[in-house]
């Protein structure tokens, strides 16, 4: 089954951009994932193609308008009436590897990209839509955060990735940081890579990797280390990751 | 001056990729900020010029080499010694506002982009690199992270953004989500713009919108709420923005 992904934009030219490149752009030759661009601008209703306006109330830069929103929103769910909808904003849910995992085991997904001040509010009551922010940060559009959201679905799609095992260990797959890695060559300026992973045995090597993930996620991210330990504590605690969402 | 941006990567041609286009693509034209590519590959040592090897220790996927990654930031600092060197690893420090604000203010970033598992950690003891993540998920490497920080530092050089204050009303740069915007139409699909913002009454509209920028960041993101108020609450308060760092 191939992956859809819709993008909403008024720049469709920024697609696939990097995605067309390495382990997405080969992932879309193979058609694991499929690309469909929308320009927003389609769906205005006048004769200059209006996208947005002042906003009420005054002050700075301009709003995308709820009746443009409405209709091509609508046109993405009439095409594609399984993939949920993310709108990027910073106003949303921060995206979690969780809610991640989950796209990616879906029939796809249809994202919503703004510029200017935002989107007119009424769009987020108007349509079943999910605000979605990618990080705590301003971006001139939605786009960056759009083309970081498919990256991470599509590397989780079928036959995408080499390894299948590789990414359980991953940062965030667990609830922790990922523990550090080492290669070759053993020394570098006088540093060593630490003997135990060097020591063949693999009990001892899983034991250091757990100790070490578990150690720098409580010093580099008592957020989520708080986070870990609040799920690990209820009863049903196989349900970790979905938990999170 | 220019803000220098350099990108050190196994895959330039993601570069500028979406920033060549709209907003930073004409402050690229506009050498508002440069940008300069580095392929890692090429400060390999062997004639196979290998970048990674397998993980000691076991495990799936490869590792990018301390060697490789200590000449490549030696280089990117010797050509831009005043430039932080950011390294996008999920075991980072998530971006903020403030932190984008900071290097927007500076004389450039150098971003090193990772693939596969992950780099050798030796290099962030034996280099001064800031080890930064964008988001709490797993993409396929650091390109399109660095394509959203770069895209958030651009929007805010001078020049850049059509209106100077738009910008400060904005998520994250008072420590609060923005409030809700609307515009034309009045009235859509039976929904109304607020009658406060139809009012005229400056008072009343900005009273309004704080109201409602508490309220959001409340509700949707009690860990931010939580900070400003914990930052507000100290007696510096005209520090805040700055504090978060």
């Amino acid at each position: 089954m191939t992956f859809a992904a819709t993008v909403l934009t008024l720049y469709p030219e920024m697609f696939p951009g990097p995605l067309g490149i390495s382990l997405a752009g080969r992932a879309l030759e193979e058609q694991r994932w499929s690309l469909d661009t929308v320009q927003i601008r389609d769906f205005a209703t006048d004769k200059h193609r209006t996208v947005d306006d002042t906003p009420a109330g005054g002050g700075a830069g301009m709003v995308l308008k709820a009746d443009v929103l409405g209709a091509v929103i609508d046109h993405a769910v009439a095409r594609h009436p399984a993939c949920p909808v993310l709108v990027m904003t910073p106003r949303g849910k921060p995206i979690t590897q969780a809610r991640i995992r989950q796209l990616a085991q879906g029939p796809g997904v249809t994202i919503l990209c703004g510029r200017f001040e935002g989107f007119d509010e009424r769009i987020f009551e108007g349509r079943a839509v999910e605000e979605v922010s990618l990080a705590d940060i301003v971006l001139s559009g939605g786009e960056p955060a759009a083309l970081a959201i498919l990256d991470a679905c599509i590397r989780l799609l079928p036959g995408v990735m080499g390894a299948p095992s590789s990414g359980m260990d991953e940062s965030f797959e667990t609830g922790l940081l990922e523990y550090p890695q080492y290669t070759r060559p053993v020394e570098w300026e006088g540093r060593t890579i630490p003997e135990v992973l060097r020591s063949g045995d693999h009990a001892k090597i899983s034991a250091w990797r757990k100790h070490r993930a578990e150690e720098d996620t409580r010093s580099r991210r008592p957020d989520l280390w708080e986070r870990h330990n609040d799920v690990r504590d209820q009863p049903a605690s196989g349900a970790q990751r979905d938990n999170e969402d």
